[in-house]
């Protein structure tokens, strides 16, 4: 039997699947928080590029791949689906395991999917520098590659403890021309002014983004780019299921549930909405369970509210699960969870019951991941870890239940640069994580007076 | 056109091509440096399996690759090869430049095809626990891999100063279940008696060995494993070569020149050897080009004797290009090409003229890193760069001559857990190496007065 299945470049799609067309309950549109109106383009002109906002407002089901884009998708793409027969076999279970490796990717994640689809149209548009902030890295990383392959400057502003404490991944980012800077920096208004009051703060998402903003909207050829929650993001990661759909028809299988970690909601979108069209549309009945962690549980324990989507309130309200703007998780390490929102998109169908979601304690995670590198010989990042874990119990129950289930997975990246999460768990250094009621209502607190009156 | 070839699992080679049966000059023997006598299978079977040290002194063509070897080479297995079009774009050649990639496997090198060999013939040959050594940790790893797939123990001694400066490809190892200690250690004699005379000292390759060794040959079920050099190693590399062959007629080419690195050997011979049957047997000119470091330059300014192939002189004596096993290579981050000799098979061909060598100071290959990053989207290791380096230098001498000269080379790992190495290079830490006439004679005065009376 083969462990894995690979595509032909050719195979490559050349459409992006747009999951809005197909959605019962469209999108609530986002706010402008000044106006309390509806957000339309010219809200978001002085950050992205217009082709960018026009995929981001589309209800058209299919948008075409440019052939740039696609080619450069070809230095990873397709990547492989693999059966988990190591695990499989581990774990004594009827189920047939199945996993899209996104890992292969110059970045090791499924990340520079859309960061070179974005890198590609703002060059289109003339754009000569392209601005973001990074967390842990992985996402400037991805950007810092699509840069370097549309010649486009590329500076992130990175969190200043994963600065210190990560110096791979801004290495990793240089290595592909970008420049990056702890954040807060003395290079905008918003860094001096939380300098001034705390020289030595170890930085947040939220003041990296309010940085990047302000470098970006300083001028015409200089832009600002994301990598979750939006919808032209999860928009560029359908490649992953679509692939995934061809690759399963090849092995003659079709999930009976698939399943993602969600910390902004583009890897699961990715894996997730290329099926969910047909359950929409063909009637299938595949479930799909979003895996969050238990220390930033919004999706199982958060509230369907409009929220800003960045922790300064720069951005436009959005309607999401949210546990508040200003909830901070625990310092876990799995940094691409640790997001206080969830997209739109995975937010409107886990309220209307389309999508499950689960939140799981880090130590089962940790322990997966270590099941996952010896019996499949992969060492996947922290994020990914809390796939494995959902995906393990389901295979358990499978086998208690005798059901011969298909699950399918998307190991969404790589660990080789986030080892030290794995000898803080080697070392009983991490702990589990339990919220006080109190604690998880605080941070809804400010939100609830600012609905818009709609 | 295609970026990359990938084969079926059902292409992985059936058998490995040893290439002792068609060696124009067959290598000669090692030597029991007691008795100044060849040194039959009896000297080696306290530390190797047999199957391995049938491996070791065998001359038949092929030699069959288990199943259950295959069915774990299936897990990263066939490797791709890229077609370099970013590359080739980058340097507007006309030659065209295909690279087989490596960083694929679980340890992210080629370590694991011989790995996984050896810890199936130990498992087989009932022993349980599997000893070794590891400079800067990439050979530990996929030894680590490989031993958790045939669930035998696995121990590494590590070098100290990586073991302390590295501690990522530790806990790698770790995560695969392998135990890992700084050496010198307690555990040893050999590292008992180093740490009275210096309990600050930082270790050595030399004294590693030693220790492996020592607890290697305590009981019939533990051994020792050796990751390059010896015939065996290479042997289990052809797998890299023979996928080659196979790719490249699908790309409708064939290679006037193939490029590896080379610190023992063994990732040339992978890629080479193959293609040498070609150049034997079927009238082919192919060029083999062996790169190693300016700091290390056994094969272009050592010279062919006879000498042990550890530091401490546990080994047989082996013929080949040598700087004295008590040569120390400057410190640079191509730890895998620090080695003071070159394996017997290649320094045979070597000495034959059958394959070529050049030796490369580190700036330029960091350099060539650094542009294979950001035309082909893949970091490499320190290791492989000096292969990109010579390629670029092929590629140019080509767009001189006005060539349409087929290139390959060996992308032999990837460099996310060598990130310090770039970051080194940028901060305009390193520097080229230039030996007196007198350091390199060093090394050799030693062992000029050892040769055997043949």
């Amino acid at each position: 039997m083969n462990r894995k299945i690979f595509l032909d470049e050719s195979d490559i799609p050349t459409h992006w699947y747009n999951i809005v067309a197909d959605m019962p309950n469209k999108p609530q549109p986002p706010i402008n928080p000044q106006t309390g109106k509806p957000a339309g383009p010219d809200d978001l002109s002085p950050i992205f590029p217009m082709s960018l906002i026009q995929q981001e407002v589309s209800s058209e089901r299919y948008i075409e791949i440019p052939d740039e884009v696609r080619e450069v998708y070809k230095i990873w793409r397709p990547t492989p689906l693999y059966r988990a027969t190591g695990l499989e076999k581990a774990l004594d279970t009827p189920a047939k395991i199945y996993y899209k490796y996104e890992g292969v990717s110059p970045s090791g994640s499924h990340k520079p999917n859309t960061a070179v689809a974005q890198a590609y149209y703002n060059k289109q548009e003339g754009v000569k520098s392209i601005i973001t902030e990074t967390g842990a890295g992985q996402w400037g990383t991805a950007l810092a590659f699509a840069c370097s392959q549309f010649d486009v400057k590329c500076e992130v502003y990175m969190v200043r403890i994963s600065y210190d404490q990560k110096p791979y991944r801004k290495i990793m980012m240089n290595t592909f021309g970008a420049e990056v800077y702890p954040s807060p920096s003395e290079r905008t208004q918003a860094g001096r002014n939380i300098l001034a009051e705390d020289p030595e703060t170890s930085g947040s998402l939220g003041i990296a983004i309010s940085e990047a903003i302000e470098r970006a909207v300083q001028d015409d050829q200089t832009k600002y780019s994301l990598g979750s929650v939006l919808n032209h993001v999860l928009l560029h990661q359908t490649i992953i299921g679509q692939e995934s759909l061809k690759q399963l028809e090849y092995a003659g299988d079709y999930p009976d549930v698939i399943i993602a970690p969600l910390g902004g909601g583009s890897n699961f979108a990715g894996i997730c909405f290329p099926f969910l069209y047909n359950n929409f549309v063909n009637g299938e009945k595949t479930r799909y369970v979003a895996v969050e962690p238990a220390s930033c549980p919004k999706l199982t324990q958060g509230e369907f509210l409009y929220d800003y989507g960045d922790s300064a309130g720069y951005t436009p309200l959005l309607p999401m699960f949210t546990l508040g703007h200003k909830f901070k998780p625990a310092a876990i390490h799995a940094g691409g969870l640790r997001y206080h929102g969830a997209s739109v998109l995975c937010s409107q169908l886990l309220k209307d019951e389309l999508i499950e979601a689960v939140a799981l304690q880090q130590l089962e995670c940790f322990e997966a991941g270590v099941t996952f590198a010896k019996t499949e010989g992969i060492i996947s990042a922290p994020e990914a870890t809390h796939a494995v874990a959902q995906v393990i119990r389901e295979a358990k129950q499978a086998k208690v239940e005798g059901t011969e289930k298909t699950i399918l997975f998307n190991m969404c990246g790589h660990g080789f640069v986030d080892m030290q999460a794995y000898e803080d768990y080697f070392a009983g250094k991490l702990n589990d994580h339990q919220f006080s009621d109190n604690e998880l209502k605080e941070g809804l607190k400010d939100i609830i007076d600012m609905q818009p009156d709609l």
